[in-house]
């Protein structure tokens, strides 16, 4: 497990306000999963809310909607393989005595509120108790979720802010068929 | 306004899988807005449906509720102040004779098939008809919408790709305070 500090509640959106693919992490009655989801995004300020897609085919709908909980990770550059990798494979295909994480040997921390684990290595972690909507959850795999802890690595966000320290250490964002881009450049433009 | 070819709608989805932020325009009874989006997510793909948080405070949303149609706008890096100055200042407190795109010197251009305009100048553009959920456009201000029709600028989108050509011709993720981030290299991982 790397460093991590937490992020003030209200500052929470920041770590989702530029549209990184996340890693969706969960865990119910001994068992656990993690899958990579593009389509996710911050819902609210303070409480914070995030919203994220959760398909009904998957593992991790099944422990989310079992547990009432999830984890958003946020990974890095350095772990973009491990990304497509959960995003290619089902939990469910996974042999019990070795579930998805175990198989792509993604390392987990315990988080401080949940029960869904923290996926090592990743650059911000958002905890989060889903926010029950059955019926948009039902008609469009659509959850909806308060985040009830937030955690960054101090080397790429403090103070509310993101500051990547190199080109490996920074959010990614998934196109399709195996192509990301990494977050680029950061720039300032003047308020009007 | 740039030049513009259709999207497959199946492929319509890859315009917001990165997470760039969007302009959203809407028209309705001769009045028209814009404003920036950075939370919004693609929610499913064939029919291609998105997401988009549009708070109760602004034109936009009266626009939107009374037309049942938005469309959002893909901007360029060359667009960040624009951006920024459509999501800083609301719609109403525009003069009647010059709105917010007036104002800001933004161009527009008819769309397909929804009333409200293209945003001259953007990278790719999603025509969108809302689908109707009270619950959660009330309590979360959330809207889902069907993609109707889909467009993207030829020089940075084609063949289901977004290949940018400069650093100014790319989208673009909003973080707080004036600040944004470029989308950044793109890279491949091979399927595990």
């Amino acid at each position: 497990m790397n460093a991590r500090i937490a992020v003030p509640l209200p500052k929470a959106y920041r770590l989702l306000n530029h549209g990184p693919t996340v890693l969706v992490s969960s865990a119910h009655a001994g068992r656990r999963n993690v899958m990579a989801a593009a389509w996710n995004m911050a819902l609210d300020f303070d409480p914070p809310k995030v919203a994220v897609v959760i398909d009904k085919a998957t593992l991790t709908r099944e422990l989310v909607e079992a547990s009432g909980e999830f984890v958003l990770n946020v990974p890095s550059r350095q772990q973009a393989a491990l990304t497509l990798a959960v995003g290619s494979e089902s939990g469910r295909e996974c042999a019990p005595a070795e579930d998805k994480l175990a198989k792509v040997g993604a390392g987990a921390t315990a988080a401080s509120v949940v029960g869904a684990p923290l996926i090592d290595g990743c650059l911000a972690w958002l905890e989060c108790r889903v926010i029950a909507e059955p019926h948009i959850q039902q008609t469009y795999d659509l959850f909806l979720a308060e985040v009830v802890a937030a955690w960054a690595d101090p080397a790429v966000f403090s103070n509310g802010r993101w500051h990547f320290p190199d080109q490996q250490q920074r959010s990614i964002h998934y196109l399709s068929g195996g192509t990301f881009f990494a977050t680029g450049d950061a720039f300032e433009v003047r308020q009007p």
